[in-house]
């Protein structure tokens, strides 16, 4: 039997994405779109200015919007709202009962609130019944996923945390357009330029993997000890974070085993067989100019990591490259893969 | 009385470049242009494939191209060669008597050949009796400046190095399309695109500033000690290499004493008021955004380089941003205030 | 003794190009700046988001921002504003005794109003005096440019149809971001894209030639006899608009005609050596593959108009390209030139 | 059974998209890879520098790659051929009795071969049996597919020739960068720009379409007479030729009559269900800024052409827009589909 999800923010960038994924998703089934009121009760056709290159998908079309209050009629919502009203909307969800699995920075890092990647912290939905009871949440309640570059990093990161210990990271990022929205960035800032500044970005990269590598032990999260630098920039390519990293290991190594570690990571979500889960968490490509965001992106339907030229550090230990598709892996697909290992662990379901 | 002065390898990318900044120079006067077999006895308006936005300046079209053999008539040349044959050309020019301005990487980390930014390590010249001894050159010899990349990071540390001491260096870069030349990178690697590879230019980055930020005895160069990493990616951008940098300095500091010192550095260049010596080498952009390329590369008609968002890094001391133009300080401008600089300590002259 | 102008919409992409093309103006310097009342009592280069690569002129910069009603310090203005607020703006200020120089679209298509290129109707102010009377404005009075992409097709069209006349024309256009202002497009928009339309544009340019080649006698405008058909795209250039254009004419001729009717046309601004009138109205060139954008557009400091690819046409009798600095010849200067007509005709002066 | 092919030039650009989208075809099986003498003998995975998103097929990665010279083992060959090359080895293939299925201009204006757009003159394979005894082939012969942009102007023309008449033609092109092969355009050309001439391009235009829309009466070609103009231009995208087009009509009709033939056409591959065929040969979108070339060039997989902005136009009689998939439906796409046909014709089939 299906599970009923609604998505929150659908005629968004984010939701957008949500509308698409969740096209024959084999457990989920959306029954409710909402949004602003300037889009409520009208047929979602007509009211979303669709930004993705495939149609609207038919079950969508002629969906009527509904306002982002409670009393949608599905057994989770997916939030793809804007930071600037998610955070009481998504808390009236929960009260009102519904798991809330989003993709809005709000509650990230909110001590009661897991920050989940399904290959890196599965375990930290062990903190869900603290947070129901704290907040008198009954059945409802929230889990988030992180900011786009902070899971492309992470999921590279984790491999090499489990089996040499990190010390020390350094990042620059080179973000892709879609990251910041539609209309997002104008064209006469990006055409034949960097833009090298993106608005709380760099604290977001030094702050959430620390969070999602740490431990959680039920009722508090315990950060892994890891310095990180962040240096985030937005460059000419629709979609598709690219990431150079320097990293400092606690164990001595070499560039074929970093290779292999990441090469033969799986985690719970591959174990699972969950629908979202790609074969390969992290991809290791081997040509000396790969990855690259166009070729890259869409490995593993942009689920997968992608991790390139990987080579010693005269700072640092090792340098590499991360790519990751930064609305799929790092925004809407995450999201739908939480609601997966939610539903494995029993989190969710019908209701 | 003006210096004479021919530029070998005129009509490649660098070699306009060269055409078009000497155009009206107080100090030299073009009087050869020569090129490859396949370009030469011909006008140099007919067989130069003009890839620059300003008109051939009127001096150059009709002007015979000569091949790029000892016996042109002038006192110095500049050389734009494709470092495919620089190297034995460059040594027959110095042989013959010429003094070579070289932007080539042939000759960059010879022991007896300077590597210089005017700005940087002017001292460095006085190497120039210790190689003409060494080789035989007579009147000739060969002057260097360094890789694109390396000149706005050299530039950038340079002040830095001098007040705090500098012992580590981590860098990305995001360069400009006209580094790779012409025809160079394709349009169907770039469009929607980053290229996170461009070959030696990593190596090159690592090991040129030790050599520009160490020390000279009138016969050897002793390297600066400091570690540095470098990360190189092509973005689309026309002009202007943007760089990350992280530094781990010796003393002590705040932002604001790192800004007033890149703020106020001068240097010989400005002292003696050269033609292409900028007022200030060093920009300081106190903007949240700013450098950008397309904003920025013309400062100080592109011989500046221009610092911004200087900020505290989690794991070395300081990161900001370095903008240089790639084809003006970082190739044929280099030169030019080379030469200026050559000519003011009296290694170059009329003949 | 200098003229005094006035900016009116001084802070948007117009009027920042006439507060950078009016720096050092022989004629008329710039006494007051009026932008909307969000910038209104702030310093200019507080308030203004600067868009252009130049930095902001030194004289603007603290020069402190008024509201867009009559009571400006100066003996003209120059209106840059936005069309939905330009019309009743431009009026109260022509009633108060103002000459407004206009390059907004409101008043262009008005019966009493000279649309104005001075290399193609200089004599269509003539009806000054009648707008005058018919409207009670005593000194003041409306001129207005065209727009964009009707100034260069119309600038290539007049020695044509004055040597040969035109019956009909065709065009496509392919037209730069800046075009849009700021803004402006989205870069998801026209990332690896072309957007098909824009709005309202083929309409201007089919209606707005016929005005501008047509007759004035005085107290009439009579529209010249020729078909337009236009075709309007955006494409992924920053500034300079093509045009591919096909005419057929009323007399028979041959390419080689053609050309040198384009290369030798001078007209009235040209005689009169009026300070931003180009030495060429019409550059032709000969190669196979120009004009293109990035290389033309700054021909004649971008007040000229670029030809080339004269070839015949199997459907109207010749094909050709057509490029235009839009923001140049194609707004900002267009109206200053406008003003400097004006001035030598005696309709603008100090008061 | 199914049919053995080979594709001669497969390294290339075109060869390339016939090696991918012949991966699981369910009438063809690629038994034979042939290149230029550089990549004879190694394996294709490793001597292709492969260029596109998805990955090269497992079939073809470990196929050795012959020389372009008969002997293959397959029934019949794709030509994805330089035209530097493919005349005389087309011609040798077919003379060792080779269906030759060709992308490549040299023999498209044969008068003895066809020029074969299966929705608009799948009759003009008639002419195959007196091209094999004239040119004395036995079992082999040549067909040709049109030019990118000729295919799309053609397949948008035809249903308006069948039902209305078509005299005259206005074509203005925006081409994508993958028309011109790789490394093909220099990316210092496009950024920021437009390249407003591609060699050949406007002749092919004006003369294919006229073979595509004439008789055949099984030993002759009449060319349909209609006057064709085209212009075309090279912008900044990766795939998808957009077309601006006017045309005059023989019978009056209106806008709606005029997108309802477009709707409503289909053909014989729709009638065969010939496995590339589009559902629908041409798509049209509402919108009034659709098509583009990023949202619309993968309708129907890239096989359908794709219509919009249909209006009226004051020199002809209607405007339209048209969007076609230059590397599919413009290239390898239209050779498969042809071979299609041919199969379905009787043709070719297995030997």
């Amino acid at each position: 039997m299906p599970i009923r999800v609604g998505i929150l923010g659908a005629t968004g960038a984010v939701g957008q994405r949500f509308v698409q994924l969740l096209d024959g998703h084999p457990w989920f089934t959306v029954t409710a779109l909402a949004a602003s009121e300037r889009s409520a009760d009208k047929p979602y056709g007509e009211t979303v200015n669709w930004r993705l290159e495939t149609d609207i998908p038919a079950y969508a079309r002629s969906m009527v919007v509904q306002p982002c209050e409670p009393g949608l009629a599905c057994d989770l919502v997916f939030s793809g709202l804007d930071s600037k009203v998610a955070g009481p909307i998504e808390e009236a969800f929960a009260q009102a009962g519904y798991p809330v699995i989003s993709n809005s920075k709000n509650h990230r890092m909110d001590e009661d609130v897991p920050l989940l990647i399904p290959e890196v912290n599965p375990d930290h939905t062990a903190i869900i019944p603290h947070q129901r009871q704290r907040r008198g949440y009954g059945r409802g309640f929230i889990v988030t996923n992180p900011n786009c570059t902070s899971v492309g990093l992470t999921m590279a990161l984790k491999p090499l945390a489990d089996r040499f210990g990190i010390t020390t990271v350094a990042v620059t990022t080179m973000q892709a357009l879609s990251g910041a929205g539609y209309p997002g960035v104008a064209s006469l800032d990006i055409l034949d330029n960097v833009f090298p500044y993106i608005g709380d970005e760099e604290e977001k990269m030094e702050r959430e993997p620390l969070k999602l590598l740490g431990r959680c032990d039920g009722t508090e999260f315990t950060p892994a000890p890891i310095a990180i630098s962040a240096q985030c920039n937005r460059v000419h390519v629709k979609d598709g974070h690219l990431e150079c990293v320097s990293v400092a290991l606690s164990d001595r190594t070499d560039e074929a085993a970093v290779a292999e570690t990441f090469r033969w990571f799986t985690a719970l979500p591959q174990e699972l067989r969950l629908p979202f889960a790609p074969a390969q968490p992290v991809v290791v490509r081997d040509e000396k100019d790969r990855p690259q965001p166009r070729y890259d992106r869409d490995a593993g339907n942009g689920m997968s990591v992608v991790v390139g030229r990987i080579r010693r550090c005269p700072v640092l230990d090792f340098k590499f490259l991360v790519l990751v598709h930064n609305t799929i892996r790092g925004a809407a697909g995450a999201a739908v893969l939480n609601a997966e290992l939610l539903k494995a662990q029993g989190y969710i379901g019908g209701r």
